[in-house]
């Protein structure tokens, strides 16, 4: 047998509106262990850009930390992405939600100007560097871009999105459900999960097939 | 074709350590989609007994509330569990985690003299006079136990907890992941997952076979 895969996950905190979509994170999981790989969860350390009450859709007067918020996902299983090494693992994935956004980068609020967190930022290019596959699901896509700049990735179809991953260097090519898009060359799989209307289901699919090719590329 | 079956999932707050647990409650929402029934999520609009940080295992000074919190599980999809009417829902399931013996139940800290709270007694008794099926994954079926009394159930095989479940007037039987317990007469289903060892393929496939069986007495 082939020694198992390792994956990295980079989670953005717990919960769709200012961390981690919890679903894409779990399913991401899922994925990984379905196909017999292991995987090892990352954090940054960092305050989170806001905290936002789900259950009524604003914000709450509170301060939450990344990686204290992440390990909730993550069993307690998690680690600090300043101290993650691109030698030690055999591909990297970022789940999507606002975190990816608000707390990875800041295009929630910066759009194509945006500034990218330098633990993420070096995190993408090590990998790139070593000639290692990336993932990235729903709004992650444009993270990617904003680093790695001349890649082809999908967010979905959002016109608006898509014009901004054009702006950004990129080329965005429209996907649906249980499809990815690769782009062999830059070794990036990306995946539209909940940037479409979604079954839970449909994210399930949507992150196997993302992490089934990240196990042919690696 | 018949009806969609509609399964009400009750949350306790998000992560393990002080809410439902994660990867249980998400697994038991993909089962549901998979099987072609639909969800509802509930939770208790009570303040959380604690709040653990889940990445290095210790209390925070912190006040949060089960309902918001369980919101970022469902994707702000989320209604009070005090609005729960029997009649709407087919059947009735609780995920695990601390959160289902801390907020749910007095259970984490007073043992088998644990008080269960007033809306969660209600949509048990409600559900068992009606006739419908109540699933309960993990640390879970205790809280059954407590309300219900003359239940068999599982809780994986933790001797400590089994005994609980005696003392509490229930039956206990052992059982491994992939498998449930099912008592007939009272329509209740129960499954290990992480109160084993488990691998989160091992949490989906628990939560898929209780979601089976709980279809099949719908």
């Amino acid at each position: 047998m082939s020694r198992q895969k390792k994956i990295a996950v980079v989670l953005s905190g717990c919960g769709v509106n200012d961390g981690s979509e919890i679903h894409e994170a779990v399913m991401t999981l899922l994925a990984i262990d379905r196909r017999g790989a292991v995987c090892q969860c990352f954090a940054p350390d960092i305050a989170q850009r806001d905290v936002i009450d789900h259950a009524h859709g604003r914000p709450q007067a509170e301060n939450r930390n990344v990686l204290i918020e992440s390990a909730r996902i993550a069993r307690g299983q998690i680690r600090d992405l300043a101290a993650f090494d691109a030698s030690d693992f055999d591909a990297l994935v970022f789940p999507g939600g606002f975190g990816a956004a608000k707390n990875l980068c800041s295009y929630a609020v910066d759009g194509i100007d945006c500034t990218v967190l330098p633990v993420v930022a070096a995190a993408i290019n090590g990998m790139k560097a070593a000639g290692k596959p990336i993932g990235a699901l729903c709004i992650s896509p444009v993270l990617l871009t904003r680093v790695l700049g001349a890649i082809t990735v999908t967010i979905g179809n959002d016109p608006g999105t898509a014009a901004d991953i054009t702006r950004l260097g990129g080329r965005h090519e429209e996907c649906g459900h249980g499809a990815v898009v690769v782009d062999r060359a830059s070794k990036v799989v990306t995946a539209p999960c909940y940037m479409l209307n979604a079954s839970i289901g449909q994210i399930a699919d949507d992150a196997d097939a993302l992490i089934r090719a990240i196990l042919e590329l690696c």
